[in-house]
C-alpha cells in the first residue's frame, strides 16, 4: 500500500484527488490538509461522503507529513507549493504538485507570467512535465512531478503528434479552447455567481492566459523548433470539461488517412488516448467523469488545415486523475489503477 | 461470476446498468439487446464506451438468453416485459423487472392506471416489491423482482418510519416530489427538447401521475391503513436527481429528537440510507452517482407537520442501482458490491 | 413626466427597475443610487446597457433625492429602508419600497422574523401591501408602499380566492414553492457559486423562512381567520421563474368548475393574473420576463384536495414589475404601461 | 401602419418575430401561417401570449397572402420560400426571407452546399443580402431582401472593417463560433434532447458547414479578394446566444489604437453595433434579448494576429430582429423602431 498525503484537500481538485485515492485499491490515504476547515471531518465540507469519508482534516505541516506518507500530492494555488518543497521533503516523499510551480523550466518566463518569485528554482530541473503520454519514461525516475494544466493537457495532446512529424507550420497553431465553470475553482467570484455565468458565454484572457507559455514550452520541445500561437479559453455553462478545437497549417497537402496515421503512431498503444472515427468528433460528455483524453481530425483541404478537437475531463485527465496516473507511473503500479470509470452518461 | 442479460441495454436505464454490471467484479455480463440498435457495437451508440465496451446488441430473444444467464435484467417501457416474462424463463434465470408491470399487486389497479393488459398476472404473486430495504428477506428467496419506480423509491424511504410507527395521520401526506430530465428517457418529446425544459420548472401528471397507486400500496402495507395521498411531480432543468419534499401532520406533537430516534432505528444499520444531521438537508448533488437516499427531517411545532426532504439519483438508487443491490441481495453477494462509489462532485 | 430616483440600483432588483423604468414612457429616470459603485456609469457595471444608459451612480442622499423626484424605489437589503424613510420624506415624495420593512404591520412580528429593529415603526398603519390585484383602491390613496416578496406574491394570488371564499380548511394549506437563482441576489455565497447550484436541486429555510409571516398575515386578512401553514422553498437551477405548487383541503367536496368559477370571478378582470384552461398548468418560461401570474387548478376527488399551481418571475411580478404597477396605480397612470411585454421564448 | 404577414409562425423564428412584429407600434400583422397548427390560436402553442394575442394560424397561402399585406416574412426551412416566391408576389409585396434560398448570389453554389434545386434563380440578382450595416442603401431599394444566417451576421460584422481596409492576410482568416441551442430550431433531435446537450459542449459541421460560403462570399466582396476560410460552430448548452471569436494575421505590425480606430470608422454611427473598451470582451448575456452585436478586439503582438470577439442573440440580431430592422429600411421608418430593448439580465 503506497500512503499518501493530500495538501489543499479542500478546493476542487483536492475533492477530486481524494475521490480517486480513496477508490484506488492500492493506496492508503494517511493525511488531508486544509487552509479553511482545520479540524472539520471531510464529510461536513463535503456531504456526498456522509457516513463514507469523515478524516479529519489537519493544518499543512509538510515536513510532517512527509514523515509518514510515500507521496504527497500538492493541490495549492501557484506560488505556495514551490515554497514548501525542497530537497529535505524530497529525500522522504515523492511529490507531485497540481499547481503551476514546477510547469515551465525558465523561472523567469514563469515568474513574469505568474507574477510571483519562485520559491524553489533548484528543483526546477529535476522536476518532469507530468503529461504522462509523453513522458513516461522521466516520470518513472523522478521525485517532483509537475502536473500539467488543463487545458496545456488537451492542446498538447491534441497536437503533439502533427508537430513531432514536422507537418504543420509552426507559426500557423491556434488553439481555442472552452472549458466548463470547475475550472475556476472553488473560491467566490462574480464571474462564478450561479447567474452572472448561466446561460452565457465568454472568452476570457485572450492572448494573455498562463497556460499560453506551458503549452508552447511543450510543443516547442515535442517540434524542435520555437511554437508561439494563440491560446483563447472561453467559459462554458457547465459543470465540468474541456474541449479544444485546434487549428494548424500543413506544410503540404495530406490526407485524412495520412493525419489519422500519424495520431495512430503516436497513440495506438495508449489507453488514456482515444481516438474517434473519421467523421466524429469528441463531445465534453463522454469524457466527463473519466481519465479519457479524446482526439478527432479533419482534414480541410479547401484551406489546407487541420482542425484537431480533443475532449478532456478538467479535473479528472486535467488534474486529479492525471496526478493518480502520475503516481501510478512512479511506483510501478498499473498505470490504468484507479481509474478505470467511464463517463456516467448523462450526468 | 454471475452470468447476466440486460434486455434494453440502449436507453438510459439500460445504460445505466451496463455502466454499473460492466464494473461489478462478480459479474460476467454476456448478453444485452435493443430494439433500436440490432447489430450495432454499444461504443458506435454510447461514445463514453469508446475504446472499452463493444459488446454487440442483440434482438431480444428472451428464452435464449435466459438459456445462457443466471439473472435477466428488464429495462423497458411498462406493458412488455409482462407479456415476455413467464413461468418458463424463472424456472431457467432469475428475472429483475426495472419496469412498472410487477410493482402493482393488484392487476385490476395496475390495468386501469396503465391503460393496459398485463401480460403474466399469475407472476404477481410471487414477484417482490424490491425496496431493498424495506423487502431484503423477500428479494432473497424471490425469483422475480419488481424494481421499484424512482418516485416511489424515494418517496417510500422517506416517509415509512413514521407511518410504521403510526406517528402521523393517514389522510394527511403530500409528497411533492421534482425529478431531473433523464427520469423521462430518451425518446425525444417537445417537453424535453433543450430549448423547451431549460431555464423552466413546471409540474406535471398533477394528481394522475402512475407513481401513485406504486406509494399508496407500498406505505399502506407499511402502516396497516390505507393510504391516499397527493402525490405532485415537477421537472427540473437539470440531468439526474430526485428530491421529494413529504408532508405529514403528527397525532401528537413529537420533538425532533423523538422522530429522528424512529428514523435512526429503522435506518441506522442501512448502508444506503443516510440521515442528515439536524438542520441539514438532503441535496441532489450529494447523492448524484451514487445509490444513497438521503433523509433529513424537520418537526413544525407551528404546523404539527413533519417534513421529511429525501435525496436520490433516480438513474441509480431509483433505477438501476437499486437492480443491483436487488441482484446482490438474490445471489446472497455483499449488498455494496459494485455500488460503491460516491457522488462526483462537482459533477 | 414622473420624475423618479432609485436607491440601489445596482442590485438585481434595482437593475430590472432601471429596465423597465428607463423605458417607461411616462417615466423619467433622475437619480440612482448605488453603494457599491458609486461615481460609476450604469453600463460599466451593467453592460448590457453600453452605449444606451450611461447615467452616474450617486450615493445615497434620500432627503436630497426626494426633493427631486416624485417617487422614490427602494432596492435594499432589510432593515435599511425603515431607518432611512421618515415623515419627512413622505411629504416630498412617494415611496415604493422593495424590501421587506413594511411588508408586516406588526412590529413584534417584524423584528423577531427579520431579527432586527424596525426603523420607523410609526409608518407601518400607513403603508400599503402593495399586492396590487387585492390592494388597489389602497395603494391609490397610500404614499407609501411595501412591495410583496416574490413568494408571498406567487402565493396569495394562488391562495386568495378560495380562502376568501371560505372553501378549504384553514389549518390545511400548504405552500411548496420553487425559485430561481436571481432570487438569492448577487452578492456572492457558497451557495449560488456556480458549480456549487448548477445540476441540483434542494430545499431551504424549511419552516423557517422570512416570507411565512408575510403569507400567513395577507391570507389571514383574507380569509377571515388566523392562518398558519407550512411554507417550504426551494433553489432550481435555473436565473428566474418561482412556481408555487399549494394545497389545500376542501370543506366539501366541489368541482374543478366551481372552483374555476371562483378563481374567474376574482381575477377575470385582472389583466396580470391568468388563468389556464382546465388540464394545462403555468410552466415559469410562459411568464418569464413578464409581469404575469399564470394559475392552474386541480382538483382532487381522491384527497379532497385543491391543488393550486402558480408561476410568476421573481425578478418582475415578483419585484420590480410590481413595484411599477404600483407606481401606475399611485399616480393614476394605466396600470399596464410599461408592463407590456410578454415572455422571450425561448429566453 | 405597414400590413404583415408571417409564413412559418410558429418555429422559434416565427414566434420571436410575432413578438417583435405585435409590439412594433408601425406594423399591424395581418396574417400567420403555420404547417403544423393550421386552425390553432396563437395563445395555444406558445403559452406566453396566454390571453394577450390569440390570432388563428392559416394554411400557407402567400398569393393570398400578398393580396392584403404589405410586407411578406418568410420563416422557412431552406429550399422552400425559393419555390414560393415569384415576381407576381414580389409586386404585390416587400419580402423579407429569413432562410437561406437567396443569401448565396451564385446559384450553382447554394445548390452544392444545400443540396436542392433553387426555385427561382431569376430573383438572386436583386436579392439583396440584408446585413443592414454593410447593406443599407441596397436594403432601401429592393423588393426582395435575404435576411442573413444567424452565425455569418456575427462573422461578418465582426470581420468586415479590417478586411475592408486590407489590414490582414486573406488566407488567414479562422472563425471559432459557439451557439445557443436555439439555433437549432424547434424540430425534434435526439442531438437537441435535453440530456444529450446539457451539460456538454461539442463543434459540429467542421469544414462543412452551410454557412460557411455565406460568410466567404461577404467577405470576399467586402475585401475584393477571394477569402476562403476556416468556420467551426459549436454547441454550447444555453438557449440563445452567439460568440464568434475570430482570428487573422495582420499585413504589418499595428497597434491596438489603429485596429480600433478602424472599428470606430466603420461602426462609429451604427446603433446596433456596440465596440467595447480596450480589455473588455463581449458575452452573450449583455446582447442576449437585443438587436446588438457586440464586438471587442485584441491585438496579439507575440503572433501577431487581430483576435476579435462577437457575440449576438442569434434569434434578434441573427434572424427576427434584422429581420425587424431590414423591413424598418425598407419602408423608411427609424431603424430602432420595435428593437429598443436591451437585455433582460440577469435572463
Amino acid at each position: 500500500m503506497i500512503k499518501a498525503g493530500v495538501i489543499g484537500a479542500t478546493g476542487y481538485v483536492g475533492t477530486e484527488l481524494i475521490r480517486l485515492l480513496e477508490k484506488h485499491s492500492d493506496v492508503e490515504l494517511k493525511y488531508i490538509t486544509s487552509k479553511s476547515y482545520v479540524g472539520k471531518s471531510y464529510d461536513e465540507i463535503y456531504e456526498n461522503y456522509r457516513g463514507v469519508f469523515d478524516m479529519e482534516c489537519h493544518e499543512q505541516d509538510i515536513e510532517k507529513i512527509a514523515d509518514e506518507v510515500d507521496v504527497i500530492f500538492m493541490a495549492l494555488p501557484h506560488g505556495i507549493a514551490s515554497k514548501e518543497i525542497d530537497e529535505k521533503i524530497l529525500e522522504k516523499a515523492k511529490v507531485i504538485d497540481i499547481g503551476a510551480d514546477y510547469r515551465i523550466s525558465d523561472q523567469e518566463v514563469y515568474e513574469s507570467w505568474y507574477n510571483t518569485e519562485h520559491g524553489s528554482p533548484e528543483l526546477l530541473k529535476e522536476a518532469v512535465y507530468g503529461l504522462c503520454e509523453l513522458k513516461r519514461e522521466e516520470v518513472k525516475k523522478t521525485r517532483i512531478v509537475a502536473n500539467p494544466g488543463c487545458y496545456p493537457t488537451c492542446s498538447i495532446l491534441s497536437l503533439s503528434p502533427i508537430l513531432k512529424e514536422g507537418l504543420v507550420e509552426e507559426d500557423s497553431i491556434i488553439i481555442d479552447a472552452k472549458s466548463g465553470v470547475t475550472g475556476a475553482g472553488r473560491s467566490l467570484n462574480i464571474g462564478t455567481h450561479y447567474t452572472e455565468c448561466n446561460e452565457s458565454f465568454k472568452a476570457y484572457g485572450i492572448a494573455s492566459h498562463r497556460h499560453t507559455p506551458e503549452i508552447e514550452e511543450q510543443l516547442s520541445e515535442v517540434s524542435g523548433s520555437d511554437i508561439v500561437l494563440n491560446f483563447t479559453p472561453h467559459l462554458v455553462p457547465m459543470n465540468r470539461g474541456i474541449l479544444v478545437t485546434a487549428y494548424a497549417k500543413l506544410k503540404s497537402p495530406k490526407s485524412y488517412e495520412e493525419i489519422k496515421a500519424v495520431y495512430e503512431k503516436h497513440y495506438g498503444d495508449e489507453h488514456f488516448v482515444r481516438l474517434t472515427k473519421e467523421g466524429i468528433f469528441p463531445e465534453t460528455k463522454w469524457v466527463k467523469g473519466s481519465n479519457f483524453c479524446d482526439i478527432g481530425i479533419k482534414v480541410d483541404e479547401r484551406t489546407n488545415r487541420v482542425i484537431v478537437v480533443g475532449a478532456i475531463d478538467n479535473m479528472i485527465k486535467g488534474a486529479a486523475g492525471q496526478a493518480v496516473q502520475n503516481m501510478n507511473i512512479m511506483f510501478g503500479l498499473d498505470e490504468k489503477s484507479g481509474l478505470e470509470d467511464v463517463s456516467i452518461f448523462p450526468g
